[in-house]
């Protein structure tokens, strides 16, 4: 069985309550519409994301959303790591290790040549599982953003 | 005169040169051939990315390429400073603040709903004028990257 699955329209069903989950437990507000024209595009095929459930299809246990981008340096796409969400009842079992592990060749087949996540400066344990999968902590810089 | 002009394939002989410049201050190594076959896709218009020559079209004296990913929490696409240069003759003249604070009022209007970027936690000069053009600091996360 495949661990992973990317999300199409009709999947819509089971994503929405793992990305309301997520949501909860991250503390972002959203309403339900919100989030449903948030994530249609995303199952509809854009070329800037796509989002993957995990485990079976039908009952998938998390999701993971991947934001794609450019990079003139790598000559090709890169891809950011959105959201990614795995239910408590499941977590610890090395389960968000193997996705990690498997994400990055996967993408590779569609162009993608890196790919990156933000992580709590403060989060050692989720430091050390995404250095486990291979991700290099790049210390030396810091994200700014403007919304306004 | 507008101070942005969105890259397109025929401007390529005009921001080869100064891709070239950036990439070697940057340290950044890439063969001309590889550096065409990294900026052609976004210069012929791929959905995730875009370049602007910045001055005037004919003789322009930086450029600042964007990557556009998608962020579900924002519900619609954002943006990534991918490389930004402007040439050491008229740097300190504003020009660079001026690039940023049009720049995403100009994604805006194609849907863009917040613009990132990456900067060398000891660079304090960058980080101000970074501030001063509406960027937030996000000091409290840290980017991991794959590559292999």
């Amino acid at each position: 069985m495949n661990l992973l699955h990317l999300a199409r329209p009709d999947d819509f069903d089971k994503l929405a309550p793992l990305v309301a989950a997520f949501h909860a437990h991250a503390g972002i507000e959203q309403s339900d519409e919100a989030r449903r024209a948030a994530l249609m595009p995303l199952l509809e095929g854009i070329p800037q994301g796509v989002a993957y459930l995990i485990g079976p299809r039908n009952a998938p246990v998390g999701y993971i959303a991947i934001s794609f981008g450019y990079s003139i340096e790598m000559g090709g796409l890169d891809g950011f790591v959105d959201e990614f969400f795995i239910r408590d009842k499941v977590r610890g079992r090395g389960m968000g290790s193997e996705v990690l592990m498997t994400l990055l060749p996967a993408l590779r087949e569609h162009g993608v040549k890196a790919l990156h996540l933000e992580v709590d400066r403060d989060n050692e344990s989720a430091q050390r599982l995404y250095k486990r999968a291979g991700f290099e902590p790049r210390e030396s810089y810091m994200l700014m953003t403007r919304t306004r």
